[in-house]
């Protein structure tokens, strides 16, 4: 492994270790791979603490039909700046920092919006696991000489990652990377979804559907914005006991009711239906059951949960036409490399809680167990310590 | 035909004529039925004029499931408080007033939120063809003694028709009865989708799916609104001339591009989608290509069609997870006898036309003729004249 020499020298390819991802539904093989220095816009980062989310199992699972491979996924990660490329000015060599799959390039028409989070400026490089500035990957496997497709614009799988300035958010250096790690996805959207996309006022009720770690962080956001009541909804009744520790004011198994649809026996518990539901699962059974559980007049959905390719959403038009709104989310709705770090800091004044999402401390070599894990729904969140900050 | 005598005599039942819709798919029957006096909380009106409306002929034609016969239809209307129910305020007889179908009471938990018109004081009465009151019918035919259901709280095609209170809208004696009985629905219902579901700003754009009444109402809003870019969608060339007169900028038929979804059409004409469209035909295809023809990001899609009973609208989840967002309205959001009068208003203020919309003028005893108009495609609305102001 080798590291960037004097800060005038150019950076250097680097040696180092990653986890590749050869082929759908395989376990991940963990390579030496060079990782070429980062070009025009680029920037090359050490990834210290790295998380997996479902969406990494999701593309693993060959359920995403764009997914590439081979590649190195990852996408919910911490590190410092290694090197930087040409005109890159937000962030230098040993910065903090947390990688974004949603750039920010405050320049497009989306960043230029008050409405929307969705960058567009590298989406159709990050889209083909390449970079901008010259359509490449800047990785290969040492021993092969095989390029390695990038991923969502982070693949955090690795020691060290080369992503575009535009997705690389600096965070302040007192926070501690391995909690605010989990700001890169799964934790940051489900605050969002509720403060953003949602909108959550105080006295508002809401039902979360799956209990995972976006759907408690759901519950944790609608903890903040008041809502007064929160019902969790999952199908394994073991979440229950976070779901309440989280702030849910009751949970309901859909196994209890059988035969019976479960917005049907929401609506009634809440008489009439709650003011905001979010789907945290990706099911879109579960998509519906979230819209129809809505309150007429006001209700709103939110999607939250990334459904299998193909897959469709329905219901009766009556359902909108009588008020409910359906809506989604990605990433919350946070301007990334603007809001992350103003996440950390609310982190670092102990308004959000980043420590309790994690139930499993794991190394770099871990990661097929942490899929394990993840598959067997044993975790929120396992995150593993990839190369010291030192 | 009798009428109630001294102000402080009882109101009298009252013979006259209405248009009974015995059974789904028949012309309607003209008939001398006996209108029974309002009861408490109750209003009966007489019709001066009346326009028929899609959800008429949708009715009529058996789609709604939920429709009742023999029933007298109609809902879009003018006209003068014959006599009121105990306890009745806001209106006396001699008052003009607009009946709606869509209630207000002011007290129940629809009408307290800002969020939406859909007041539930009545809907369950309405809902069987029934008056809240005695849960009764107030029509009898005259001739066999049987018992008529009212239809959506309003009957309008009738000389005279008992509403709840809470449906009807008092409004200015000076404006003209002929014209604001479109304010009743179809009118009300696309400047109301515009202004108060979208709340389209400044500059934006938008598609208009179904150039009839609703479409072209959501147009005039559109041009209100300031809307910079109104596309009209019509499979019906010949409602262009109308679309471009209301404002439209451009208007394309589905039909002139066979074999691409019209949403591909729209997306690329507009660079990425509308910020706003609206379904104003009630077609579920159709619904789907108004929700993806709109800018990832932040495209709102409003339905105001109502689709076949049974039928379902679907999409892929990735359509609202990049943040384009489904919404629907009834009667434009407006909270009926607060909003009506407003909009008189604005019709006497020369902000709003309406008389455009009448393309046919006619008798009472003209309405089966008026239905095979509009199942032609040939008219906007028909206005019919029932009984004379004096
Ligand atoms: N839109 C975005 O930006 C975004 C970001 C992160 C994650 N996601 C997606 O959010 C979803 C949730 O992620 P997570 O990490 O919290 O997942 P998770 O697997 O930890 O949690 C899902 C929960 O849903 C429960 N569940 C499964 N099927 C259910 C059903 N039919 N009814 C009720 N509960 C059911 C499971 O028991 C589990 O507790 C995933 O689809 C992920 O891809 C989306
Ligand atoms: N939500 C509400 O509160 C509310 C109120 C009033 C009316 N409505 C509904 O709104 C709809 C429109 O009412 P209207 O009176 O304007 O009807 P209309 O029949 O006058 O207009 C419909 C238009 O759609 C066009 N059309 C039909 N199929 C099409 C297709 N596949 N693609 C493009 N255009 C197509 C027709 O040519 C016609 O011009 C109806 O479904 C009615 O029931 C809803
Ligand atoms: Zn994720
Ligand atoms: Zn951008
Ligand atoms: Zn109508
Ligand atoms: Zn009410």
């Amino acid at each position: 492994m080798s590291d960037s020499n004097g800060s005038n020298a150019p950076p250097q390819p680097i040696e180092c270790r990653a986890w590749v991802a050869y082929e759908p539904k395989k376990p991940l093989k963990l390579e030496t791979v060079i990782v070429n220095p980062p070009q025009k816009g680029e920037v090359r980062v050490k990834i210290c603490y790295m998380a997996l989310c479902h969406t990494d199992a999701y593309t693993l699972g060959g359920l995403d039909p764009e997914g590439l491979f081979p590649s190195i996924l990852g996408h919910e990660a911490s590190g410092i700046v290694e090197s930087v490329g040409e005109g890159v000015t937000s962030v230098k060599p040993g910065d903090h920092v947390i990688p974004c799959y949603q750039a920010f390039c405050d320049a497009c028409k989306f960043c230029l919006s008050r409405k929307t989070n969705l960058c567009g400026s590298v989406r159709q490089w990050t889209g083909n696991g390449v970079m901008k500035n010259d359509s490449q990957s800047r990785f290969t496997v040492k021993e092969t000489g095989k390029k390695i497709y990038h991923f969502m614009g982070t693949s955090t799988f690795a020691e060290y990652t080369v992503v575009h300035e535009v997705s690389c958010a600096k965070i302040r250096e007192d926070a501690d990377l391995e909690s605010v790690c989990l700001l890169g996805c799964g934790v940051s959207t489900g605050l969002g979804a509720v403060w953003n996309t949602a909108k959550v006022e105080s006295g508002a009720t809401a039902a979360v559907f799956g209990l995972g770690t976006v759907g408690l962080a759901c519950i944790e956001g609608l903890v903040h914005a008041g809502a007064k009541r929160i019902i969790g909804v999952d199908i394994d009744a073991k979440k229950f006991e976070a779901g309440m520790k989280w702030g849910c004011t009751e949970c309901v198994n859909p196994m209890d009711h059988e035969g019976r649809p479960i917005q049907e026996v929401i609506v009634e518990m809440t008489d009439g239906g709650v003011d905001y539901s979010f789907e945290c699962i990706g099911n879109v059974e579960v998509m519906r059951s979230a819209l129809e559980c809505c309150h007429k007049g006001w209700g709103e959905s939110i999607i939250i949960g990334v459904a299998a390719s193909g897959q469709m959403i329905q219901t009766r038009p009556f359902q909108l036409v009588t008020g409910r709104v359906w809506k989604g989310t990605a990433f919350g709705g946070f301007k990334s490399r603007v809001d992350v770090p103003k996440l950390v800091d609310r982190y670092m004044n102990k308004e959000i809680k980043l420590r309790d999402y994690i139930t499993h401390q794991m190394q770099f070599e871990d990661l097929n167990k942490a899929f394990d894990l993840l598959h067997e729904g044993k975790c929120l969140r396992a995150v593993l310590k990839a190369m010291p900050e030192k």
